[in-house]
């Protein structure tokens, strides 16, 4: 298998990741003169923001994953592959990927960030992450399956491990999902589980900071810790997790609690690809760029989105990394990319702050905006529409706002199913790792 | 793990599988007074009829499964369990499964029936079934899948192998499954896969009688054979496929056909279940059953649905096994069971036939109606109607339709997602075989 993409004499500009940041690029250049080269892992782009709701069985996958060539069908000069970059050759301005070499004239890096066990590989093992549709997926079917075998459990110790569950860090996915199993708790498990005794479930939310949703306003962190208290969530601050081995929770403290789903959600680190000299990693293992975007000592490769560290005046310790700055940057990398093509000069990347949010449940929410911050319903409503009007496309548009209405007047979603696709063996479906065996048998 | 089902006076009716013939058992009988135990492998009901449109990316798999647990919601005296049943202990009024033995006054097996590959090993390993919502999707994932593998590979004959489709069996499945992948191929590939020429696929439909849709009227199977021959679809009739290594279909008159996926929809055979006298068994492996669905030999043990075989005066060689029956039998049972209960005498079945229908495509259905027989766009729109209102839940009512009008006026199904859940190691899912895991360690 190669890359079969043809010759063209517009200069190409290879995109890796199909995330916020590179999606955007790709979109703004794919009407200009250049032959664009998109490579992601997956044919979707994800919508990280909900993948939360998926995990929570309130939306579907297709609502907020939505098929990378469908964006850029009829476009003639975007290519698109399903591949990983294993490395880049950067004094042959290639590429080095399962597909075999690829020469680019700009290469932007978009590879987003992965969550952070801080080297712990027994955690990294044990815990449950959600960084990606199908992670999110895999948490979904966890969960209702455990619930299924709590039924069956009579043992109350071993009961508790299957129904109890622990969030580890109080950012904004740890704080919307403890408060969407809340809801689960006490909407749903008393009409459909009515063998199990709600008030067994115990929802643990783990943060090392002292406050929730650090890096919002104090305004913002009272009010989801008070919204989560009051469903019934144990907030558990200034506490870090120090172990879990399978059954038991280690807290910093000593103490121990019982579950067999943790899900962590205490930060995130870079994505990593050979071939770039290491001084080019910074803090958090992102790739120091200029404002430009361009990877410290390079002119023609570009870091943008999470795995970006770029210093600015009111970002000294750079950006937080959230879907804007990744969008952000993709929209003004396009341009720069026009205009030194036109022999123009590029522009710097100032990041316009359009605000915070984080939902907590029905009805409440928590809302920074630049001047303004509020919490409650409100809050609440203008997380739905946001989050709503930023889904691509019109009919997952569509499809998520029935979901949400039908949700909010049934206190209920419907969506509880444990399907996974049936594997036959005899079928290797994974594309990546079937260009890999070919490549080691070659 | 164990059953933990509380003891009744009421007497206790178990269900082996959650299909239309169970399903509708059990529904009826929900506000009667029995206790009803609901067991399947799955947590939710699967709408068969449009398993093909998941394969084919039209619908979410949400959209055509529905949780058993929503629907008895609030039913106190109806109990559902994730298990498999090994062995009926008839001598005993028990059930042997992966929770240990359960009692019942009343069993009523409505396994359903499995895809027929009439013995042949090789085929089972190597065609693929669409008998079940994850096969569907692990058919889907795998056609676009290959999409993506043939656009990196330059030779030609590998190319066909994985852009052609073979599909085994002209009944409903097959011919719906054949309609949809023409229309994938006209409508999507040009659009979405620009650097495939869709010239190059070739779709197969390979059927062992002398005509597409045996057993529906001369009219429905000539318009079915013109529709998908205007189409593309290249329709083999009165030949067996004999043989398939994975890279070539054998057909029987020796000629080759080569393609990486075969569709296996050439015929359906009853579900196994341990313990019953070899003299239930006939037919297809369908329990032999009298008039009230009673299994041959035993007064409180019942088969209904695809599983059953009942002779019947206007059916002396069994009936068709398709939904209608199912929904029938399982109705009359619940209502036999509680004139039983009530010491009046019980009904004979009289299946009310009441039709047909496929359909192949944009505005292009057959329908046989017992008085009418029609073909093209109003059968269409019949087929259109007639499904929508079979669906469970008014959302999935209202989701299909959207994507099916949304498909109707773009042209164009958006679900085109490679999503695989994550597995995780550490983590067992499978409830029913971590059951199976633990008998074995006692």
């Amino acid at each position: 298998m190669i890359f079969n993409i043809p010759d063209s004499p517009l200069p190409r500009v290879v995109i890796i990741g199909a995330g916020f940041a590179g999606l955007n690029l790709a979109r703004k250049l794919s009407k200009s003169n250049f032959q664009i080269v998109l490579l992601d892992k997956n044919n979707y782009h994800q919508f990280q923001p909900l993948f939360y709701q998926v995990a929570m069985a309130g939306l579907e996958p297709s609502s907020i994953a939505f098929p990378i060539r469908k964006i850029f069908q009829n476009k003639k000069n975007v290519f698109i592959r399903l591949t990983e970059v294993e490395e880049i050759d950067a004094s042959q301005n290639e590429i080095i990927t399962s597909l075999g070499r690829l020469k680019y004239d700009h290469l932007v890096i978009s590879i987003g960030a992965k969550t952070n066990f801080f080297g712990n590989k027994k955690l990294e093992e044990k815990c449950l992450s959600m960084k990606s549709v199908s992670e999110a997926l895999f948490l979904r079917n966890l969960i209702l399956a455990d619930y299924e075998k709590a039924i069956s459990t009579t043992d109350y110790e071993k009961r508790q491990g299957l129904i109890d569950i622990v969030i580890v860090g109080g950012g904004p996915t740890g704080v919307e999902v403890a408060g969407a199993l809340a809801e689960m708790k006490k909407y749903i498990i008393p009409k459909e589980y009515k063998e199990l005794d709600f008030k067994e479930i115990d929802i643990y939310l783990v943060q090392g900071a002292d406050c929730l949703l650090k890096g919002m306003s104090p305004k913002a962190s009272e009010g989801a810790e008070k919204f989560l208290t009051k469903m019934g969530v144990k907030v558990i601050k200034s506490m870090r997790v120090t172990d879990f081995d399978g059954e038991y929770v280690h807290l910093a403290d000593g103490s121990l609690i019982q579950a067999k789903k943790v899900i962590w959600a205490a930060g995130i680190t870079g994505n990593r690809l050979k071939g770039l000299p290491d001084e080019t990693l910074t803090y958090g293992k992102r790739l120091k760029v200029n404002r430009y975007n361009q990877v410290d000592g390079f002119s023609n490769i570009y870091a943008i989105g999470d795995i970006a560290y770029m210093e600015e005046e009111a970002y000294p310790k750079g950006h937080p990394q959230v879907a804007q700055v990744a969008i952000q940057q993709g929209k003004l990398l396009a341009k720069n990319l026009k205009s030194e093509n036109a022999n123009q000069p590029m522009k710097e990347f100032f990041y316009n702050d359009l605000g915070a949010m984080a939902t907590i449940g029905r009805n409440r929410a928590v809302v920074d905006l630049p001047r303004f911050k509020f919490t409650g319903f409100f809050a609440w409503i203008v997380w739905l529409v946001v989050h709503l009007f930023s889904l691509i496309g019109v009919k997952n548009k569509l499809f998520v706002f029935i979901n949400w209405v039908w949700n909010y007047f049934t206190y209920d979603q419907s969506l509880r199913l444990i399907i996974k696709p049936k594997i036959k063996k005899e079928f290797e479906t994974d594309e990546v790792d079937e260009n890999r065996k070919e490549k080691r048998e070659q």
